[in-house]
């Protein structure tokens, strides 16, 4: 799959140039350390078939793309053309969904501590989800100031 | 338990002045609606026995008290005497939590959507683990301005 290819070779070369790994998985950045970055994405009027096998597909990818490592995936229905919730959770922390198909509205938030990239997920999410409106918004999480 | 039971009195009158829930569980307030809050909580130098039985205690109250419903929660532990990770899936969104004992540090997120109180969630979690050091931010998800 091209798109993979070209963001998986991207990553890698974000990650080399940019921070280092502590032996606890902390990000190390010039004067601070932090766990992660958590991103929150609100995604509207996207192209979703609202179904679960596709979602599950879809932050399959996302996991694969950020190098990320998928250890428990568990999707909820709540009824018939109602939403989906749902969270898989990481090696490296987590990605969330919830969906609203009644106002063509998904909510995802994508944790990622260590050696990966969330970034390139929310990136994916975006492209597969073609919405005509988005939110984004990025946290880093468990910030320490370090002392040089 | 009197924490509870005061908890949820505060909650209930907050809910009952200050805002209604849309059919969707869209939260309607003046001029906008929302999905719901999205709280991100950091806690420093805590008070845990790094115990998946009692994280899976104060997630089960945390969801008592803000008066959510349970769906499916899955806790991972690394290995021994290392991090958990894990998210508890709601009716009306998720926790999640991930620990790092070796930094006694503690992140979660909490979103709730509906007729919920994710604050007095994040809240108890204070109270609980009495953190030295607390970074909470909160924020709308699936913001809607409404014309009035």
């Amino acid at each position: 799959m091209e798109y993979l290819i070209k963001e998986k070779t991207v990553s890698q070369k974000k990650l080399v140039t940019s921070r280092n790994i502590s032996k606890d998985h902390f990000i190390v950045e010039n004067t601070c350390e932090y766990a992660g970055q958590h991103i929150l994405l609100d995604l509207w009027n996207v192209k979703f078939d609202n179904s679960i096998k596709t979602l599950k597909k879809i932050i399959t990818e996302c996991i694969l793309i950020s190098k990320a490592t998928l250890l428990h995936l568990h999707l909820h229905r709540f009824g018939k053309s109602q939403g989906i919730s749902g969270v898989a959770v990481l090696a490296e922390s987590h990605i969330s969904v919830h969906t609203w198909p009644e106002r063509n509205y998904i909510a995802f938030d994508i944790f990622m501590c260590g050696d990966t990239n969330p970034e390139l997920a929310a990136d994916y999410l975006t492209h597969i989800f073609q919405p005509k409106k988005k939110l984004l918004k990025k946290i880093k999480r468990g910030v320490v100031k370090v002392d040089k």
